[in-house]
C-alpha cells in the first residue's frame, strides 16, 4: 500500500512559504523525564537540519538546578555550531534566562537567543518569582547586550490565551506585554498558548489586537499546544491573518507540565502535512523528519505522540515530499 | 488547578449551531479488536444521549461474518430505542449494507438508516466486491424501501480525497458519485476522508465543486479522520463553507484499518472544545461526554486517543460546559 500525499491546492489568502521554528531539542527535551545523552541531542539537531529545518532551537542556558534535562548546554552547543557552515541559513537559537546565561551562551558560540516572559502575573510569579513588570525589566540588559554583540533576540510570551490560575487572558493584557518585549529589542515575538486552550476565534482576536496596536505581523510568530487538539486549526487561522513563522516540535515532543497526561507541542510533522497539502513551501523533507522523530522516540523508549509520525512510520511505504 | 474553558469568540462566517453525528458506537466499535458486551454498548449509547448528543449512530446490520464486533445489532437496537422517548429529538441511525440488512433493521425498530458507498473504483471492489456503479445500484432498492417505510436515509461516501490504491481522488469523481447517492433518495450525504490525508484547501475545493453542481450545503456532512492530525482544521474549513453537520467519534474511537498504528476518527471532545470556543452551540455537555469516553476506554483497557479527553480527565478539576 502506498499513501499518496494530498494534491496541492493553493489559496491566495495563505502565504507561499512558512518558516518553521523547530523547538523539539529545547522545549521538547526540557520536558522529558529521562536524561538524554549529549551525543543523542547533537545527532537529533543534525538530523533536523538535514531534514531541511533552518531554525532549530538547540538548548537552554538556564541554571541546571531548574532544568537538569538541559544541564549539558555548554557541551552541546559547540558540538552543533559547525552545522551552520554545512547548511546555509541555519539558525540555532538558544534560550537564556538572564545576563549570566547570555554570557555562557555567547562564550559557546550562540548566534541567536530567546527570552521567555509571561503574559500573566501569576505565571510570572510562579515561573520567575517576579512580577510581570520586573521580569520584563530583567530581560532589558540581556536583550540589549545580545543586540550589541550582534546576536538576534526572540521574545517568547507565554499564557497568551489562558492561564491555569487566572483563566481566560484578555488580548489587551497580552498586547501590552508583547509591546514591552518588542520595545526591549526582540526582533520577533512568539505568542504562546502554553496550556493549549485557545480556539480559532481567539487567535484571530489576538492577532487583530496586535495589528490595531501597530505591530507588523512579520514580527509575530505563533506557538500552539495540542493539549485539546486545537493547535493545527489555530495555526491555520494564524496563517490566514498573515503569520508566516510557526513554532513546532518534531514528533510532538514535550508535554504540558500542568496536566500530566496532556499532549504538548504541535508536532512538526502534522504541521508540515497541512502546509504541503496547502501548497505552502517549508523546505522540509517530511519523510526524513518523521524518520528522525521515530528514531528519537526509540531512544526515549516511547512512541511519538505525532499523528503523522504514527501514520507515516506505521505505513508500509513512506511517501517522499519536499515542499 | 482549574482549567477555564476559552472565552467565547463569535465569527459571523461560522454557523450558530452544529449538529454532531456521533459515530463512536458504530464506526468506532466496529474497528475495535475486542468484543464489547451488548450491555456496555447500550450503556455507552445511553450515556452519549445523556451527554446531549442527538444523533447517535447505534450499530450496523452488516452480516456478522464481516463485522463480528457488531454481530449483536439485533439484540442491541431494541435495548436503546426507548431512549427516543427519554430524549426529545434523539435519532439512532443504523448502517445497513443491503435489503436483507434493512429488513432486519426495520424489524428491530430502526427509524433511520445509512448506506456506505465509495468514491473510488478500487475501494468499491475491495469493500463491496462490486464496481462503483453496481454498488450504487445495489443501494437503490434499499433507500427506496426505507423511504417508503418512512425511515430517513443517509449516504456515506468514502475515500473522497485520497485512496490507498489510487492516490489523490478528483473532486469531479466524488461529485458524480455523491449526486447518485442523493438521487437515490438519501436525505444527507456524508463526505468521508477515510484515510485522513486531506488538508483544508482540498476540503474547500470539494465543497465548492458540490456547490457548482447545485447541491445545497444543508444536505452535506463531513467525516474526517485524524490519521495525520488534520481532522479539526478540515472541519473548521468546512464550517466556513456552510457545513453544519459534522461526524465525530466519542473519545476518537476507531482506528484506520489501512495503517495499523494510525489514529482514526475525529474525537467528539476535540470537536466540541473548538466549537464551544468559537461560540457555536452543540447541546453537548463536554464534561459528561469526556467522562463517558474515559469510562469506555476503561472497559476497552486502553487510554482514549482524544487529546481533550486526556487533558480533561487528567486535570484535577473538570470544567463544566454546555453549549
Amino acid at each position: 500500500m502506498e499513501l499518496g500525499l494530498p494534491a496541492v491546492v493553493r489559496d491566495p489568502a495563505l502565504p507561499a512559504r512558512v518558516r518553521i521554528h523547530e523547538v523539539g531539542a529545547r522545549d521538547g527535551l526540557q520536558n522529558e523525564s529521562s536524561l538524554v545523552p549529549v551525543e543523542v541531542k547533537a545527532e537529533f539537531i543534525a538530523r533536523l537540519a538535514a531534514a531541511g529545518l533552518r531554525t532549530v532551537e538547540a538548548t537552554s542556558f538556564v541554571h541546571p538546578k531548574w532544568v537538569p534535562q538541559l544541564a549539558d548546554a555548554e557541551e552541546l552547543l559547540p558540538r552543533v555550531t559547525g552545522l551552520r557552515e554545512q547548511y546555509q541559513g541555519l539558525r540555532l537559537p538558544v534560550l537564556v534566562p538572564n545576563e549570566r546565561g547570555l554570557e555562557r551562551a555567547l562564550a559557546r558560540g550562540a548566534d541567536e537567543i530567546a527570552v521567555f516572559a509571561s503574559a500573566t502575573e501569576t505565571f510570572a510569579q510562579r515561573n520567575l518569582n517576579r512580577s510581570m513588570a520586573e521580569a520584563l525589566e530583567m530581560f532589558r540588559p540581556v536583550v540589549t547586550r545580545a543586540v550589541e554583540a550582534g546576536v538576534g533576540a526572540r521574545g517568547y510570551l507565554s499564557m497568551c490565551f489562558g492561564d491555569p490560575w487566572e483563566g481566560p487572558v484578555g488580548a489587551d493584557q497580552v498586547v501590552t506585554a508583547g509591546l514591552r518585549l518588542l520595545e526591549l529589542g526582540c526582533a520577533e515575538l512568539s505568542l504562546g498558548d502554553t496550556i493549549g486552550v485557545a480556539t480559532p476565534g481567539q487567535v484571530a482576536g489576538l492577532l487583530e489586537a496586535f495589528d490595531r496596536a501597530g505591530v507588523p505581523v512579520e514580527r509575530l510568530a505563533v506557538h500552539f499546544h495540542d493539549t485539546y487538539g486545537q493547535a493545527l486549526s489555530n495555526t491555520l487561522t494564524a496563517l490566514r491573518h498573515g503569520i508566516t513563522v510557526v513554532d513546532a516540535s518534531a514528533g510532538g515532543l514535550g508535554g504540558c507540565p500542568y496536566a500530566k497526561s496532556a499532549t504538548g507541542n504541535l508536532a512538526t510533522e502534522d504541521l508540515v502535512w497541512m502546509l504541503h497539502g496547502l501548497g505552502i513551501e517549508t523546505g522540509v523533507d517530511l519523510t526524513a523528519l518523521a524518520a528522525t522523530s521515530a528514531w528519537l522516540a526509540g531512544r526515549l523508549g516511547r512512541p511519538s505522540p505525532s499523528r503523522a509520525v504514527q501514520a507515516l512510520v506505521g505505513a508500509a511505504t513512506l511517501p517522499s515530499s519536499t515542499g
